[in-house]
């Protein structure tokens, strides 16, 4: 069963169900940092992936010196260089490029992802009085209060870097304001944030009430996963000139590809479960179908993202 | 002694050392949340400066109502509607209108600001496990998790506000663009968040060190205050289609007015010293120096903040 609902804005307004109700006694998938599956060395994708995550991260460097005042940028540096990497600021260069958009076009968007997907999961780990016994205990480089404030500072951090690769020549300040918006709306409150909402509810419901694991986990995955991935290669095509048809279609298939991060994420989830396979599977079917419009000369290095997050 | 650093950004760079130095038998002045000091009734600018916060609180209900899902909006709604009022939003309105703008093209901006300070406040007062003694306890409606989180998705909602408010056929996107930029800065790691950092430092240390209050409060101020309101002012120039010239002055003046207004929240502070009065009085002039090369007609609007926040 899957209910894909793709509201009126283009995001995916709710629920994405890909598996069987309620399985009681099946161990929780539903933690989930934003960890990269690095693909294996040697896969016909994994150097492709690696060189755009390589970029990203040189780009980063750049941006986050480690310069005075260091009380500032020594744990911004920390902080942005630790967080398990995202596959949605990859996709979102590779998405670029798909529509015939440079790299440079899409990397302070993929910067921005990176660094506020990275301030988010700081504030996950934050030691809260009414959260304490829910998620395995983390190293931490910094004190609560400065890893607080920290993220506190990179958020808006990502949206300058963003806002002022603005290039009044270039005549791009519209594509720069609709990635904002995009940006804005998946990592806010009805986006990441309410998927980070609903999960710290289950983590801390587990064992009380026997509700529906997998419901909550793909309302989980779908928020802290799917949209974020539809948002990021939906802001690589609009940066990229891509037409509407293009970015929706990206958009589709980043949200596809999300889901399937969030349900291989972390292994013991769905795949060991015979039916989670044909599930994953499914959505690969549905992502690929999402780029069927590309050009089938171009779309191999993005629709290789799927080797990369499934194998 | 009075030390303005406007940096080549055009942000105030660093100190404004606005006393004499320290004092370590007076009391602390460096807890100022963002509270609006009213006006009292009658006095000759009040009603103005009410009317333009009604207007942004009414344009802000707008934007957050109570809709489902409530476990978004009705968080979302509380820590915006029940954060002390900052002057800044007002003065991004009031800026706006003096270089011949309209208050629709600065509302945005505003709401902005007081979405992100509103956060900023609610960050403050999330109880940590390293700064648990530091601050009065204040009343929460909501645990730390969602308190947390609300403040996390209302920052990229702020921003959302600004950018969306873009209109393709005004062909406003670059001073949009602009102000996001400016806001970015004004409120991130170097901004506000920095100002709350050395605030936080500054109350851990107190009575241990007998550091130099006046330096540490004055850094707080300039960081919390001077620049969030020079940041509002140079945003209602920007937005309004001021020039360069009228930009910068508004700026160097909601400095001044940020730092006047840091000095003399909470009373208890340097109003008390015979030296404060006239700091305030200096920083007063050089506030309406900063004005002096706009219309002397329409000045009087803008300039009347002053009595307000000083009365």
């Amino acid at each position: 069963m899957k209910k894909a609902l793709l509201g009126s804005n283009g995001q995916a307004a709710t629920l994405f169900n890909v598996g069987p109700i309620s399985n009681p006694g099946r161990p929780s998938l539903v933690r989930m940092p934003v960890v990269m599956t690095v693909a294996k060395p040697g896969t016909r994708s994994s150097s492709q992936w690696q060189a755009i995550h390589a970029d990203i991260e040189a780009h980063l460097k750049k941006a986050i010196p480690m310069k005075p005042p260091l009380v500032v940028f020594e744990p911004m540096h920390h902080l942005t260089f630790s967080a398990p990497q995202s596959t949605a600021p990859a996709l979102c260069i590779a998405a670029c490029e798909l529509v015939g958009g440079g790299r440079d076009q899409a990397m302070p968007a993929a910067s921005a992802l990176h660094i506020i997907v990275a301030a988010a999961v700081a504030h996950e780990n934050l030691p809260l009085t009414d959260r304490p016994e829910i998620r395995p205990p983390v190293a931490h480089a910094f004190g609560p209060n400065v890893e607080l404030m920290t993220g506190d500072g990179m958020v808006p951090f990502g949206f300058e870097l963003l806002a002022r690769s603005d290039d009044p020549a270039g005549g791009n300040s519209e594509r720069i304001l609709r990635a904002i918006v995009e940006i804005t709306r998946a990592v806010g409150s009805q986006g990441m944030v309410h998927g980070q909402y609903r999960e710290v509810e289950y983590l801390l419901s587990q064992g009380r009430d026997g509700g529906d694991d997998h419901e909550w986990a793909d309302h989980v995955w779908a928020k802290k996963e799917g949209e974020l991935h539809a948002c990021a290669a939906a802001c690589g095509a609009i940066l990229g000139g891509g037409t509407e048809e293009e970015i929706e279609g990206l958009r589709k298939y980043g949200f596809y590809v999300g889901m399937i991060r969030g349900v291989t994420a972390h292994g013991g989830g769905r795949r060991e479960h015979g039916a989670s396979n044909t599930v994953v599977e499914d959505m690969k079917k549905l992502a690929l179908q999402a780029l069927e419009g590309f050009d089938a000369g171009r779309v191999e290095a993005v629709a290789s993202i799927l080797d990369a997050i499934m194998s």
